[in-house]
């Protein structure tokens, strides 16, 4: 039955409204992790296999692997060795999840655990499962996006026994079905969800209500499935304690400032070969993202001013050092304009008509909304792609605006996320299913839940090695006058 | 009456419990304000008026103003001129007042308000004291602290009518008389209290219970009087709301990141004469001072590297360039030495032992408990005062330590508060006594308060002019698109 | 004859000294001009036509422009248009060029000029050409690199009715060929030569003495060139002045300090898409190439120390906050290894066996010899490309060493140079072109000069309206005052 | 007849000469060193003992050291010990001297030598003319400064046995007079000199040509003196060699870039407790005092724009990310100007007219002249003395302007020179001395020399243990490879 399995949609509506869901969530919070990328397109820095000639598609085919498992599917099993490598070499930028390995591996806190997941497929979300199977877990595992899956890491997982369905270019058909058939399987009955976006989750809660049921917990990373477990424990139907990673502070300060703080850099010079020294830039928006980019920009010579809506960011840049101006004063002059505000229609297409020729405008905040380029395609106007990611938009008399990425998140789809930062995620990840999965009964209750502060200062404590930094210990002392634990937590849970 | 007052203390127990009281308190936050200098030496940088040769006590002498009134007890009303001088130039720096002053005085938001004030009385604070007469209060006002009083200031608001009672060099009899004329006078009976550091407050409660029963609202500026005012409300004894301005968000980044970012430096070049570049340096606690501390010294090309309990922080020093040690591993090489924890034998007599000859100890942090400087203060060393503020601590093999302000807090005691940072306090002072003032029944009940969000950003709008900074204005369809009020709040409460 | 000719060599043996010649000259100088490529791999970022599947030779092919012309020789002449729109983008970053072309073009200052050249064929080379054209000369040109042409680019020109001979994958055979046919041809003699690396000089000199005996001026943009220029000269043989642009000021500090600053970002996230944030890095040298490497990985928050044979850079580097070690000292605990010195074995086989695993090492420097890569080329260990200009070296016990580009210079091989930094050599090189064309008799003799002083100053002027910049003018008193002539030189010329 | 010696002028002309000569001497050079205070006010920080009650001059008084010496005239010499303590904390930071010292104490490449010296008198100098006398000299000292001398230091050196005549206050007729009680001695006649502003030289010139034939050479520090010494050569009078510190790389490097990247921010608050966060700045002169002073008030937060005259220095502020301006389009919006061009009337009357209440004005360049000051002196306008250095220049409309050390040095009024610095300074003159004093026959003629290459890199790693910096040493090989002694020099003579 497993393998030739349809897929039955309930009805056309309900399909659609599964896909249609992402855009229907809030977009406010400016908080973006890779899994946004769901809705942006995902360029892969790091695919070395090609999608090649070979057109079958893997659910028709029959592959097997070297333990005459076939229980799975993906492009080309033979890959394996060429994906194991990548997954090597990510490892070495994830010691973080490897000392977890090696610090839990007796114990086995997953021993016992089915974790059904559905996340991008790529060498550090390989190095995440095959920690929890280290930890005792069984898995199964999905794509959360139709490309961003790397063929050769998903070959290599399957090689070793994971139950993955996941290949790179899958149609939304293919998408459901993998899903599907990491849920809908005899003799295993998922226990644990690891979501990311929220269709994975949606997808149980729907078609297999009494599964869902049994679930011990969910684990959530993206803006998108967060807002959604809101949206069903709003509404009383969340059945399931689920733990919200996304909006965990290590998470939020190395995707946002720490993290784009050096990809507005990469993406722009990708792009653009444009040279920072003297360049006139204003970045719209000075949270943590605009704080990054600001920061970087400023350190290679351009000069930056800032525009904010908010008083306190804006008394902020001032002390930083960046003038707070309106679009309007500076747009004639700017030699770049970049989005950092989560919120829509930030650059009018007033403005882009009074650019300068040669303006770059890229956007690193939330949607691709920021920049208003649907104004942008009008008959007047001329779009030239000069490579990719990058077009010029050419106005009659000659005037060119340079557009990356068609106005979506500049650093998802021009520049890569460094392994260090993925390990992060993956961490607190790994760490709020084990918390979910052997917590005592009643801790915690059919709710969406941050992770305890403490465990938040644990996953940070497992990358600092990774910098051999050395923690001061509280002397009993010094933790008696302070009224704090010697082992943490040391912040309250507001700290930011 | 007035002028033979004579202040009849209960007991001396009594009296003893209320001069005691600040040593009680407690010290784990980390937020410094100006208004900690009360346990600490003042150095106030702009008195320019000697206790001169009179030795007469203030209380001792008939003074008239000269519009007759002589209800005030300062040095010498006769140098009012010179300290009008000094109020005009701090108001050039305190425009954000200057421009509530302008916006609120048709309205007159404080009419009819009674306001006792206990605070340091610098030219700062009559910059405060003035606008609120101007927004149409009544104001007598003591001084927080013996020795901060800038007697032409007090001068100066004596001569334009101010019930002013301060002078420096206060005796400890001196300091409770002068808070006694404020509040014990005929004819006027105090209706708001403005308080630094809570001996005011506590007082009114032990002393005129009537009085402070029907006070409309206390704002409290210091940790110590905060923490003060939450033990009264827990006691349920706070019948009054109270408004804790400490806390507020503009404060404490400029009282500790931006404003430690400056006087770190000021501090030590007063000092030391010292030169940064190339000086290898370790900060303990990386912390919003930490932070302001770390980027000024490594901006100016020290060689920094960073002391942590806390992962989360320890990482942030990574990302942010910071080696992160123990204190031991590096305390025989480094040339200085600088606590900002907030707790307490974070440099003990061991390490300072194993200081080499010339190393400089200073303190950012709460409290002077940080460095162990009890420890130093043994037979076999000797200390060497070398210049206010600076001592010589010397061994038996000739080793110097440089220790500063004897390990109190480096910038109260060595460095200057900048007007603007103290401007953002008075602006946030005189905003919570209108609302408190001005607040329907209901809207705050006897407990303490932060100062609401929306009013936080007000206090920061009201100082972008210095900066000539523009905000941007949402338009409707982002406003609704962000679910924002186009007014603000802009951020949640627990933003930072 | 022009299609029919064939290239006869005197001997085999003067053709191999021709090529041999690059790798005889010094090595000395740390500069690094673009040009180095030529002993470098060239990477092309903005190669968007490939060298497709025809296979013919150029030189088989018969190609005529729109205009009825075939003097030239190029890929393939149809791509003009895609190369227009390359120079047309170029252009926008190279507007000093632009200017110089409108200012000079009435007095056509290079009317009669016939320049041949040998230079990397791109869209900023196109440009500089272009400008010659407009100013008055008539040019023939070849590639300095058999690798470097940008095909479409090539094509454009041809279109234009350049007498260009290049194209992307030339034989060696092909590059000389290329070269005499800019040379050797009826009704036109070249009375100018503008040189990249000295082949064109050189051939010139070797088989047209009566030509290279005519010419009025050389200008030289390489290290390796204007070396062998100070040969000839040395040796007596240089019967022509020479200009070498190399070493003027702006090139000087555009091609190290401030192009460095950015491509060793650039660099590394290409090849390896590592966090610099808390990093540890040792970069070796802290000349000016080291100085922008050091600067902008600090900014970026790597913790980076300096190895410096020379006193005098030790000590800046100390006082611009970086630690000055000796490479033993830190080479088992550095995250990255960056050698910007100059000199050769600076890392050693010793110091690659003792880095921890996942170190990158990588080149900056002048040559490809600063690393020891040869000593890595040993049968214990393993080469593992994982990704273009990405090796993996594998030690027996698993340890993994990245290096980048084989040690050759990482910003050639893996970043790419921004045309503002070309638009500097562009326009100095037109410059030059027009003093030594223009000069009276007598200004310069059989020499090599560097260009005056002032025209250094005309090259930065310029650019500055790129950024908007506003220069000052002396008043006459104030240039009294200063020694100085109101248009400068403002400087000696030693300044740097 | 010593200690009766009555100066006689002869004449009234000749003593104005050398009171204006200063005056005369070429401003073009931005070099600033401490020497320049000689036309400046100075203001010794480190000054503890008053020139107290006793009002009798030192001339009138017999003084006796502990030796029984009386050659020499102080103030008191009974305060010796205080100022042994001082001179012991400034060897602290002055290690590089004490170094040389024991470096060179064993061969004494002094003995003979009888210098007489003539510079400002404080703890730093006290060091060097200590570290001369252990290595063999016999020394006269004289202040070249009237009020620059440290009473207490002058003490501990007449009581060690230095024959030092000098207090702070002397009369111009007592400066002449100590200056020739250094040279016009029985018994002892100089052969080496050492001054700062060349005042002692012209002394010895004009007074005792004899003297002046055989001495051995002269060690100049300032611009001033080293102006006079090339005026003598050229005017074929300098008879003997003298070697020009000024300008030496380690000396310019630390007196301006470094120095005053560290005094600005010292200078501008000590003055005005100014915050600079924020704050809008405009710096006149991107030299290197500029560079230093817009890196400083970068990092800490303000918001800098650079105006300049020579377009290459304009390329380079654009590149470090500073807009490059004429003053006239931002005078009425900055916080601060800041002049630091070596030119005159680079801030007019007419600026100071539209500039901003509160601006504040000071100059970091050469001279007084920087800023048109006189033209504030007419009577619509009224000067405030605020504070020591601090004016505000108050126009009728009451608009403030905020002048500091009424235009003259910021750094040298109003901060101080860290020992490190000085450090340098007397490093190299040391080895001035000792270079001139054994240097063969031949090797120097009647000229002005720069101080070798090579000594310069020896003072610089003199300096390196202050940082704990271990330099690299060049392998064999690598020297050969590289052209290069393996001791150095390692860069030509124009390097900077």
């Amino acid at each position: 039955r497993k393998q030739g399995y349809q897929l039955q949609f309930a009805s056309q509506e309900e399909k659609q409204e599964f896909s249609k869901f992402p855009t229907k969530t809030g977009r406010r919070s400016l908080s973006r992790s890779i899994s946004q990328s769901s809705t942006d397109s995902y360029s892969s820095a790091a695919s070395y296999t090609d999608s090649s000639d070979d057109e079958t598609s893997p659910r028709e085919k029959t592959q097997v692997n070297s333990k005459g498992s076939s229980d799975f599917c993906v492009k080309n099993v033979k890959q394996a060795e060429f994906g194991r490598r990548e997954i090597e070499i990510a490892e070495q930028d994830m010691s973080a999840l490897i000392s977890l390995r090696k610090r839990a591996q007796g114990e086995k806190p997953l021993a016992g655990a089915k974790v059904v997941g559905c996340t991008h497929i790529t060498a550090q979300t390989a190095v995440l499962i095959e920690t929890l199977v280290a930890l005792g877990a069984q898995c199964r595992w999905a794509a959360c996006n139709i490309y961003s899956t790397q063929n050769e890491v998903a070959a290599a997982l399957a090689e070793t026994g994971v139950a993955v369905f996941a290949w790179k270019g899958e149609s939304e058909d293919d998408f459901w079905w993998c899903i599907d058939r990491c849920v809908n399987t005899e003799c295993w009955q998922a226990n644990m969800i690891l979501d990311d976006g929220g269709d994975l989750t949606h997808w149980v809660y729907k078609k297999y209500p009494s599964v869902f049921k049994k679930v011990r917990g969910i684990v959530e990373e993206s803006v998108t499935g967060v807002h959604r477990l809101y949206q069903l424990s709003k509404a009383g139907k969340l059945c399931v304690p689920a733990m919200n990673v996304n909006d965990s502070v290590t998470k939020q300060k190395f995707d946002n400032l720490y993290c784009c703080r050096e990809s507005i850099l990469d993406g722009l010079k990708r792009t653009t070969d444009v040279m920072f020294g003297g360049k006139q830039v204003v970045v719209c928006g000075y949270g943590e993202v605009g704080k990054g980019c600001c920061t970087a920009l400023k350190a290679l010579g351009a000069i930056v001013c800032v525009t904010e809506i908010d008083p306190i960011c804006a008394l902020q840049a001032c002390m930083d050092g960046f003038k707070v101006v309106k679009l309007n004063e500076v747009v004639r002059q700017v030699d770049m304009v970049i989005t950092c505000t989560g919120n829509k229609n930030v650059v009018t297409r007033e403005q882009l008509d009074r650019m300068k020729n040669g303006c770059i405008v890229c956007n690193m905040g939330h949607s691709n909304t920021e920049i208003d380029v649907a104004s942008l395609r009008t008959p007047e106007l001329t779009w030239e792609r000069v490579r990719s990611q990058v077009d010029h938009v050419i106005w009659p008399d000659g005037k060119r605006v340079i557009l990356l990425a068609e106005g979506r998140l500049l650093n998802l789809s021009c520049s890569t996320v460094p392994s260090f930062v993925l390990s992060i995620t993956a961490t607190t990840q790994a760490l709020a299913l084990i918390e979910l999965y052997n917590a005592p009964d009643g801790r915690y209750r059919q709710d969406v839940y941050l992770l305890p502060k403490k465990m938040d200062e644990y996953v940070a404590s497992l990358h600092l090695p990774n910098f051999d930094a050395h923690l001061t210990e509280l002397s009993d002392e010094q933790a008696k006058y302070m009224g704090l634990n010697k082992n943490g937590p040391f912040k309250p849970n507001y700290y930011r």
